[in-house]
């Protein structure tokens, strides 16, 4: 069963949600640019697991949906200004947004869902006290990506990351956002402090898994399926876990490779082939797959204390979605 | 008297308040890019509007201070971004920060920016009610910021700007703010909805005032004490009033010489000393000087229903430091 096909029809109406919420106004142009990113796909995981933890806690999902809505409009913002800062031309399978529409128009359509995040909270319909509460939430979280987006930048030009590092960054760029989904669902649930503690570390793990997935899926992944060129991260210099730990492995010939593709941005396919397979040799690549299992597992232990029910069953599922997928 | 020296200790205290928000933590170089242009001076009228819009109406002005932090950091998040939009290298006589830092680091301390404007609202002592209230005004108020920026570039490249076109364009890109800045005052005042609007509209016709203003200075205002280049906005082929105003009245020959130079990055201070001459001789610069002095005396003419007291004195002072400061 694919969870997706599952929550189809959940999809469809925060798909819908979005539309509605970005329709275009003047001036049309920076409009069109706005919506670009968020509708064209994206699998909507953050704002499904809103809404699973809110409905594990027994409340109707809908009432998390302006707060779903807030988080994946925040995930695109981080989106398209990483976009520019990273060079990336393409982004699912289409160019991205600064490509299509200048780099100036995107730092503002960028700058745009960062306001309409904001906006979309207050059609929130909670108490005055969660309102803020999810407000600082949310607030807090952003800060967090942005510190970091920049160590993952930083990192870039940096050859003694360690994995500590690694870690720190992944848990700031990506698992911000999935514990803050995770936790503002289980407020909007009206969950017990102890429920919101678990509910957030369980978006923690889920994130770090995910993330350190993504990275493996950038080599492991297949062209087509995955929606990006594989070996992105290689071309981008980017210091993923499993660079990390060849880097720490590796003798000096294989090192002085690695290190010449890396950030190498018109790298051949050869050369990634060739950076991937030592990758593979040095147990890289398998002890990032492992790692990401032992989130995964993580993740799911966290959610021992909710009430049993559908949406607990789903949340396992959405990490085994989440970090088993393959594109 | 000079306005900001009666304020002077109350800018010093705003001054202190931004600089412990913004403390530097890790990572580092982040919170320097975060912290350099809201640091590195401004006038900080908008801090002041705050406060003098809550003072109006009976309340202890201290009770603005995270508000008037809000818009002040909102206000520097959009100067880092424009700046690297509009290409430019200097403001406040410093560099920008895109110029220090790099254009990543940049866009990422704007984004940052954006951020701890939203937290600082979190430390208002307001009901609940209040709270969310601010915090819609101040969101609407980006999202038009962004759309009024959005129109300033598209209108570079347009040359049959009208002057409706551009008094919407500042209207959104610069008065929106003082707007949103009196407005959020005058509610943390506990003001009335006719107060409230009042206020609201003071703040609109000062900043459209001051926009027009800042452009004339920008042709009028001496290179020293005005801290950017003069004709930095003819250089950068901003349509300004004047520059619309001349271009409606220009006779062919003006009009191509203008239009030769508007947005010539490269002009020299002769060539920018000769478009000023056209403007002048066609009335533009007394034209935008009329007009700016137009909105100083409306936004004065707001302000009558209000309690008669210093404060009320001070926002009517206020107008005429925005309105007719040489820098």
């Amino acid at each position: 069963m694919d969870l997706m096909d599952v929550f189809g029809e959940r999809i469809k109406i925060i798909n819908r949600k979005i539309d509605e919420f970005l329709r275009v106004k003047e001036p049309e142009r920076l409009y069109d640019a706005t919506r670009y990113l968020p509708l064209s796909g994206g699998k909507r995981l953050r704002p499904l697991l809103v809404s699973l933890s809110t409905e594990v806690l027994g409340e109707d999902w809908k009432k998390s949906i302006p707060f779903g809505i807030a988080i994946e409009l925040m995930h695109n913002f981080t989106l398209v200004h990483d976009d520019i800062m990273d060079r990336s031309p393409l982004r699912r399978n289409i160019e991205t947004t600064h490509i299509k529409f200048g780099e100036e128009t995107a730092i503002i359509a960028g700058d745009l869902l960062f306001a309409k995040s904001y906006e979309a909270l207050h059609e929130l319909d909670v108490d005055r006290g969660d309102f803020r509460r999810l407000n600082l939430l949310l607030t807090k979280c952003i800060e967090e990506i942005c510190e970091g987006q920049y160590m993952d930048m930083d990192f870039e030009k940096r050859d003694d990351v360690t994995e500590d590092e690694y870690m720190k960054m992944i848990e700031k760029k990506t698992a911000a956002l999935f514990s803050c989904s995770a936790e503002g669902g289980a407020v909007i649930g009206g969950g017990s402090d102890e429920e919101i503690k678990a509910l957030s570390m369980y978006g923690k793990s889920l994130g770090l898994g995910f993330q350190i997935w993504d990275d493996y899926l950038d080599l492991k992944g297949k062209e087509n399926e995955f929606g990006k060129r594989i070996g992105n991260d290689i071309r981008e210099g980017k210091k993923t876990l499993m660079i990390i730990h060849a880097l720490a492995r590796a003798d000096e010939r294989e090192r002085d490779f690695i290190l010449s593709i890396l950030g190498k941005k018109d790298a051949k396919e050869e050369e990634i082939k060739d950076v991937i397979e030592i990758l593979d040799n040095l147990g890289s690549l398998s002890y990032a797959k492992e790692k990401a299992m032992e989130y995964a597992s993580k993740a799911k232990g966290f959610l021992g204390i909710l009430p049993k029910n559908d949406a607990r069953r789903y949340l396992e599922e959405l990490v085994d979605y989440a970090i088993s997928r393959r594109r």
